[in-house]
């Protein structure tokens, strides 16, 4: 009797959106031959991770068990799927499956990295399979706001698994292949253990629209603009850049591209053969002299990022452009939870400039790239799988999706990451919690996201930081009083004295008053000192700083 | 000839949301008297204020005219109206003026602050009338989001003004004075020169909803559910808190409020006779021992507070009382701008306890406090000023709301913090710009925003800090080399070597090249040391850090 079984563990994405990672395994308990599908990043921002570039997923567990990974499969080309190759890749130095274009960027992020971009081989779509160890993988077209998107079939020798990857129901997406109901119909057909799904949109309540929608109301607002028209999407969106693009030449306007991500995209896209008859495009150089009704740019920055296209047309001149009263600027894009404040700031800097800015508050302008509840609840009867893991969302998404599916009569595994689940023999199980976390890399080293490291910088940005030094000479006896110097606290506080002649006062007059057994002990002497130091400044500024204290002993 | 004038000036909240801070003044060209019209905060966020308590408006131009200054008016409640009074009424000294329910707020305030709460005085509603040196002022009742909201009529010798303050239509308020279109009505026959209007949901399109209409929808939902159900929203929105309470009662529940802001509010209202028949509450303690389906709590923390009670709650127990599996959490409330991540924090926290998340995006369980689109368009109709200066708002709601008058034939001045508008004789004009700004509570200490220190604390929190220590002896001679220590950034970088030991070996070789004349001068030792530090952190660990140099030199 084979004691072998298939394994499902999220390492991140499940109990988050963003820096998708999952592994499966099949094989002889803690033994498992294994496979990883996506290695994706999520973004930092000034409340938890000040300074870091990027989160990766803490992929300690699967670089311990290195020898054991048959193969890496990228569903596709979004940064919380593919953003953490190059940065991961040489921990793990498997093999890189994904289709054409994704493929592209795969290679681009390793070759960056200084790693061979062709440890990724283009894989082709269902029927065709990757074999991988005891793997049979398989790429299931998918609909989603970026050309090949994938769900994937993964066959092992006890189980038949779909995973979806991140989807829409777009039978007429513009660019890219459409959500073939019969195909994945047939996919159901062979029996599905279980569907691992995503769970982003499980909260919205409508049948997703397809991105043809979009295009009347976007070409009507550009014929109907007096002036230039902005408009801003994410780059990867290649559909909705053809949509706009199309829009723009349909209302009389030349297509200016702007910002490196927009550019590489659109060119991504033709090499790869996804992206056909984009029209054609003018520079920077030749918009200016286009006038303005009769040009349309396409920007990078919809989500207000500070050095994208939209942040400095919004600022000032961009590559010798410069919008003005009477220009439109058009966000066919949702905002991303965190990032009003950024997108918020870009409008009212367009509104003092005279720029009308029109957003998606209508719903007009954008549509979702995920599937939501109706799309799910198709998506369960099309593959009308076993057992349902939601997977890709925050906690309470992925326990609405458990409730989705059971009321449908499909019993589901709310599995957050760090969670191993059997997929063998019955229904899925968990049996086991792995540890799990974020690895945030910070200029060029990667950190531990519970190294402390970030935590005292949030400590300076939150209570400022004070240099104490103070030296001791060769009999053991202060060389003068302590030095303070300050930095992010104000000069002055409640004594109206200046803060550090407060601060320098109180050290000199504890040094006075201390045994000389605290002096000989540099651990106690700094530990004095910096309470002594926090204690007068919360006194006098209501603030307990950061201390840094540097005892300098002449020998 | 007369060339005495009537002025409006905002300090704050015209150009953004929240810290409003008006100025009115009548008599000759700078030396009019002056009237202030609310003193607002606004609140810190990490991206640019990490460490920062409160932000309020810079006023000193104000102060260096205070002798001109009659009194303070106070148009409600909210903290972006009244939360500046305690700290900023030193530097004014006059006195101030507001209802009751908001006099008794900003009473607490001053007393907070060590000054005399009988500097307020209470003001009965319009007809009645303040005199204030050249100003006859009269608060309006006006519905809104808090008890006692008033609009100010504002009369000069030479002109009549009516500046809203922030309000809704609302007929039928539940707590508080209805909105009285004859009223307001009557007001705007006495013709008015120039409305100054609430701006913030210029961009909501439907006409406003009266808080009556929330009440059935949250009955209903606290009928049918199962377990415990915990309500949040603004505690100032006694309104609302009397829906939730009322409510639950019908649906058979005893009522508790958690947080000390709720209990205040209630108390508040009770005091000042503004809130009559709200339904008798029980005790934490008590509810501890009610069945969790009889049980109602309302608390603090709508926008995800982390020091609040629904924070607490989400995370563990709070005085005794913890959500379980089957309860369910309300949030009767929009999410501000910014406010995103807490609040999601808050959901998937509940979530993992099994809480049924319910928040507004249906719209059935909130109402805002606002004049929307077409109410404001009501509120022009009713006042028919001559002049519109659109107020309380971003730059492109200010810009929106001049639009929407325009479009009405009714002619408007976009004035943004700052602006001085000259409001008589004919149609308001723009007469001059003053130097406005923000001021940080910080700790126990006011600080200017261009003080650069907030900007210290943001590059800590980005770039780390490190100390730099030397010690130059009598002969102008380095003892020893330089002493690095490291705060907030790695330990290792791209040469696996100890950072400190990187730094320091780049310093010393460094002071062994360093010409005399350097090593005498204080100031080009510490830029060249500081320049050297960061240029060798960057090439180890990508980033360019904050530097303290400390240089001890012995005598």
């Amino acid at each position: 009797m084979s004691r072998d079984r298939t394994i499902y563990l999220p390492l991140g994405g499940a109990g988050e959106i963003g820096m998708n990672a999952y592994v499966y395994g099949y094989g002889p308990q803690d033994a498992e031959r294994l496979i990883v599908v996506d290695l994706g990043v999520t973004f930092p921002d000034m409340d938890t991770t000040p300074g870091v570039d990027l989160i990766l997923p803490d992929i300690r567990w699967l670089e311990e068990r290195r020898d054991r990974i048959e193969a890496i499969f990228i569903t596709h080309a979004h940064e919380d799927h593919v953003g953490a190759v190059g940065h991961l890749w040489e921990r793990l130095r498997a093999p890189v499956h994904a289709r054409a274009f994704t493929a592209h960027h795969a290679r681009r992020k390793l070759e960056e990295q200084g790693f061979d971009p062709e440890t990724v081989t283009v894989a082709e779509p269902y029927p065709a399979v990757v074999e991988a160890g005891p793997f049979r993988v398989s790429f299931v077209p998918i609909s989603h706001s970026i050309p090949e998107s994938s769900g994937l079939l993964i066959e092992t020798p006890d189980a038949r698994v779909v995973h979806s990857g991140d989807f829409k129901i777009d039978e007429s997406p513009v660019v890219g292949e459409a959500f073939d109901k019969s195909l994945w119909a047939r996919v159901g057909e062979g029996g599905v253990d279980a569907l691992i799904c995503d769970s982003t949109n499980v909260f919205s309540e409508h049948p997703g629209r397809s991105e043809t929608t979009v295009g009347p109301a976007i070409e009507e607002l550009m014929r109907a603009a007096p002036g230039l028209v902005c408009a801003t999407t994410f780059a990867s969106n290649i559909a909705r850049l053809k949509t706009l693009a199309e829009a723009g030449v349909r209302a009389g306007r030349s297509v200016c591209l702007l910002g490196r991500a927009m550019r590489r995209m659109v060119e991504a896209g033709t090499l790869t053969g996804v992206l056909k008859d984009f029209p054609s495009t003018v520079s920077p150089e030749e918009a200016a002299h286009i006038p303005r009704e009769n040009l349309l740019l396409i920007v990078t920055g919809s989500q207000g990022e500070r050095r994208a296209a939209s942040a400095q047309l919004a600022n000032g001149r961009y590559l010798g452009l410069e919008l003005k009263e009477g220009d439109t600027f058009l966000f066919s894009s949702k905002t991303i939870p965190g990032n009003e404040r950024g997108v918020i700031k870009i409008m009212n800097q367009l509104s003092e400039k005279g720029v009308e800015v029109v957003d998606d508050s209508g719903g007009k302008y954008h549509v979702s790239g995920h599937a939501n509840r109706p799309d799910l609840e198709e998506m369960h009867r099309l593959v009308h799988p076993k057992a349902l893991i939601p997977n890709h969302g925050e906690h309470r998404h992925l326990r609405e999706h458990v409730k989705l599916g059971e009321a449908a009569g499909i019993p589901g595994t709310l599995a957050v990451n760090g969670t191993m689940v059997s997929l063998s023999g019955g229904l899925p199980s968990v049996v086991g919690y792995v540890e799990t976390g974020r690895t945030y890399l910070d200029g060029k080293v990667q950190i531990g996201a519970m190294d402390g490291i970030v935590r005292d910088r949030i400590r300076m940005a939150l209570n400022g930081h004070v240099t104490v030094t103070l030296i001791i000479d060769e009999d053991g006896e202060p060389l003068g009083d302590p030095w303070c110097e300050i930095m992010g606290l104000p000069e002055t506080g409640v004594s109206n004295g200046a803060l550090v002649e407060v601060l320098e006062n109180a050290l000199a007059g504890w040094m006075q008053r201390a045994e000389a057994k605290v002096l000989r002990d540099d651990a106690v002497l700094e530990k004095d000192l910096r309470i002594l130091t926090r204690r007068t400044a919360e006194n006098e500024i209501g603030k307990k700083p950061e201390v840094t204290v540097v005892v300098s002993r002449l020998s």
